[in-house]
């Protein structure tokens, strides 16, 4: 089951995600009394984590509702659907509490940026905030070169992992309980980010650049829906891609992760209490820009796919001044 | 003018700060219109960036009020107050967008960790995010000792900037007229948070192990309230002192940063879009726990101080596991 939210019409919305165009909760809901006779109390929240495991208010009846639209007729299903084009999608968790990434979580991707593929037992997970207000972008929205570093602009596919219910020292047995759900992060991160190019050169620098060339605006696009978690779902077997301009640039699968998803979520916890709505993007494999030379223009399209969410499509653009 | 957020009785209000009392703004505004008749419209609202420059909706009318207790005689003024003890303060910006921190910005305290100290010219601002929904504290709420990591939990006592007006490329020139206040930050500092610690080392540990050290649960105490911006107020002509246990340990003014808080709005502006309601602590000058081997420890008392905002005051607590 995977769920979105989306502008129809200027009135925000929740729907069933089905690709290729979305169902509104309340049209569903609709249909299912006049037609069933299933009468179900779902509110006009547009807050996803409302419908979504673990602690979901309308968690349950929107199961129900889901397991009901699985009856229909292809034709029947048709009639409740609007095209995907005549929505604009929306950014799936609109204001996280958290917006965790990790940096490197794939031996591959470690190579290729110049370090060493490590293991899991002998390291820890490298974990740092973007700002999620100015940095989250919704699918099919701009990720906008920034004029003040315009160069080495890159991508990252990776999988995010939405906290539904939070917690302190969660073991990691538990762990995949706390999750809502996954959805596509594209940890975009400017490779050269260069303040005061006549400076003079100090020891935290480097790491500094670094941090601050994650933060441009507009640096982190997320959809193009949540896909529910379920006990049958196992987020350490999808299949991950990212292709710019239609050529591949990043094809692997979460299996490689060093720290898998319940694992990063028990690490955290050991020292932070994680918030229903926090997001935790889980690290990209390898194939970025920076290892391949080649960087994020103005006219770009970028696709980034996992298996079973789907494609979270942003065209590249420039900076534009206002006069 | 000083403003606070504050429980009593199970309502958050919003009030003038005194020091030693408070003097709730609903309650004034009962009182000026009885006894001056002085009809003056302000909402319920409880958030403070209603109520200050450049853009609160009640900016003005909060000024006309305090004009008018300014008038009143201490007699008048006592009956309106109420004692500071028999309110909890809460943390002055309930829900900031970012929250933005500079490590490093005081030339002695650059020393004493080891570096260099540094110009402006020639380097450029150390920015880092902490979580704010996990690490904010009201001033009186306890910082506590993570279990995980207890020995070496270090304060910085810094000058917080509340943004007020947003913006892009904001000159900085222009930079404090964006400001909607000031306040006074505890950058509780966790030096040693070594997670694995059978780990093989990595060039990036050390840096991730400082980032990760600064978002312990309780880590960012902030208040007693807001010094609202005023063209007549010099940021950079603020006294700041922080002891523990009463003992000094941070003795300083505002003027030794290296990069004063215009030109901070100015940096972060240049790549990020500030929002109202973003809170940037300044950095911290010398006297920090790890130069004099000192740590905080369960049943500290901490009192950070700046001039003509006031005292931010919160015990240490070891952390407690639910049974």
């Amino acid at each position: 089951m995977r769920l979105c939210r989306f502008l129809l019409d200027d009135l925000t919305l929740v729907g069933f995600y089905m690709g290729d165009s979305v169902i509104a909760i309340d049209q569903a809901v609709e249909a299912a009394a006049d037609t069933a006779g299933i009468d179900l109390m779902i509110g006009a929240s547009d807050d996803l984590l409302d419908y979504l495991p673990p602690d979901g208010s309308v968690h349950e009846s929107v199961r129900t509702l889901w397991d009901w639209i699985g009856g229909l007729t292809s034709e029947e299903r048709a009639e409740l659907s609007t095209p995907i084009d005549e929505v604009q999608l929306l950014v799936p968790v609109a204001n996280p509490s958290k917006l965790l990434l990790l940096a490197g979580n794939y031996p591959k991707h470690v190579e290729e940026r110049g370090g060493t593929a490590s293991e899991r037992e002998q390291t820890f997970p490298y974990v740092f905030l973007k700002p999620a207000s100015t940095t989250l972008t919704n699918p099919g929205d701009p990720i906008v070169i920034p004029a003040i570093s315009p160069d080495h602009i890159d991508w990252e596919c990776e999988l995010g992992v939405v906290i539904g219910g939070g917690g302190r020292n969660i073991p990691e047995s538990e762990a995949l309980e706390h999750v809502a759900g996954y959805t596509v992060v594209n940890d975009v991160t400017d490779r050269q980010f260069r303040p005061n190019p006549g400076r003079k050169a100090r020891p935290r620098d480097e790491h500094f650049d670094w941090l601050h060339g994650k933060w441009h605006d507009t640096f982190c696009p997320i959809g193009p829906c949540i896909l529910a978690a379920d006990p049958e779902l196992d987020p350490q077997a999808l299949h991950l891609k990212l292709t710019v301009n239609g050529q591949t640039k990043q094809d692997a699968s979460t299996s490689q992760m060093v720290f898998p998803v319940a694992s990063i979520i028990a690490f955290l916890s050991t020292f932070i209490t994680l918030e229903a709505g926090d997001v935790i993007a889980t690290g990209t494999p390898s194939g970025v820009g920076s290892a391949r030379g080649e960087y994020l223009r103005p006219g770009d399209q970028v696709d980034a796919t996992i298996e079973g969410i789907g494609t979270l499509s942003n065209p590249v653009q420039a900076e534009e001044f206002e006069e």
